[in-house]
């Protein structure tokens, strides 16, 4: 058996999230399902660096899995690529080392946010930012305010109230935010994120831009440790998975 | 009443075209149900430059439609943006000279065509633009193949059979390719367009820079005067009406 690792891009709008759930149209299960028509029937399952919302897009989300086949990397990409449906693409694929996990090997991930301030919201970007119509938050509060989020946080008031994980202490290695052609784009990089966090720390700079809260009021939410202190969650269709990283991978072959 | 004159883009992804037709979702039905809610369910019927298929996106397609009601132009945006499905929006409205008519005022279309290169087609480009794959046209044969359409010419050859109009005498009055980020663009200006001109002149340009056809093809197969003679249809979702013109309309109020 040969490990597999491959850069996978998706349009999360018709996709009821990542993961499989029965009788639903998931990433994960039309990945698997392609998988399963390559090597003849027989199940192969694929895993991912993390789940994603019903909603959210990725454009380098990770998956790892192992098969007996043997095509070179571009046979693999296009084989895979002909029997997915058109809002799933492989972008990329590579053998690598058994001890690759997409998941439990990953070191980092970074994800974006977009909100739009066209005044009339494109219908071709309607499922890919979150239109705040030509009003303009306050960027400069909310560059203030991201500094409070970078470095090392118990996360709890900025994750879902249903996350299932007790440690809640993540790192924010980078946050910053781009204005550009109409466009506020907000852009993450940490050791990992907890359920919502990204969309909830979205949520929350937008609040500090609308003046509903001041930069500082980060620094006294993250101590409190209770979601309901934090601003509202923002929406999945602003949301991106760009890149996992991984510590020297080993490609095989 | 007053004559208002709105500039209407859309997504064609989930439309059955621009026309109204029983049972389906068209672009037409849509603006016509928001503007029956605005006028407290008094049938008001909107008026187009033309119709589009389904797929066919666009960004300057004009209507008009005639009220009793003398809201602001910036309120008419709204009101009708807040009613309409986000797939349609209106970008800009004014209210006209009762004389002013969407179709038969017009005096010229601008459409564009995109087909894409990306290695990969982008999932968030499946709808947007026809894939080619990284395998790259001869656009040089192409540009060369443009000159040959430009002119008052019989497009017989480069309509649906199913066209309706015995007049099929066009003026292309431009007609040029652009190559830019991994896209090529052509766009097209005319006083009209036939039954899927523009998609049989796309899909012939296409021919040419596969090598099935010479550029001097293009002068044969418009004496032909039959469809046959020319090249497959290009596919719907690449294509987009741009822009409507009309001489001097004359804004009112």
């Amino acid at each position: 058996m040969e490990r597999i690792k491959a850069i996978v891009a998706y349009d999360g709008t018709n996709f009821a999230g990542y993961q499989s759930q029965p009788g639903m149209r998931t990433v994960q299960s039309e990945i698997d399902k392609a998988l399963v028509k390559i090597h003849k029937d027989k199940s192969i399952y694929s895993v991912a660096s993390g789940r994603t919302d019903s909603g959210v897009h990725a454009t380098g989300q990770v998956i790892h899995f192992d098969t007996p086949l043997t095509l070179e990397v571009d046979r693999w990409r296009m084989a895979l690529n002909v029997l997915l449906p058109k809002d799933i693409r492989i972008v990329d694929v590579a053998y690598v080392d058994e001890n690759f996990h997409a998941r439990y090997s990953a070191t980092g991930k970074t994800y974006t946010f977009k909100w739009s301030y066209a005044e009339v919201h494109s219908p071709f970007e309607r499922n890919y930012s979150v239109h705040l119509g030509k009003w303009r938050p306050d960027v400069e509060k909310m560059q203030e305010a991201t500094q409070y989020f970078i470095g090392k946080h118990d996360f709890t008031s900025f994750c879902s109230s249903k996350t299932a994980t007790s440690n809640r202490i993540r790192t924010v290695r980078e946050l910053s935010l781009n204005e550009q052609n109409n466009e506020l784009i907000m852009t993450i990089e940490g050791d990992g994120f907890l359920y919502n966090m990204v969309r909830t720390i979205a949520g929350m700079l937008l609040a500090v831009g609308k003046g509903w809260h001041k930069p500082e009021d980060v620094k006294e939410i993250l101590a409190l440790k209770d979601r309901k202190a934090a601003s509202k969650t923002a929406p999945a269709h602003g949301l991106y998975l760009e890149n996992v990283t991984y510590d020297s991978v080993v490609e095989g072959r």
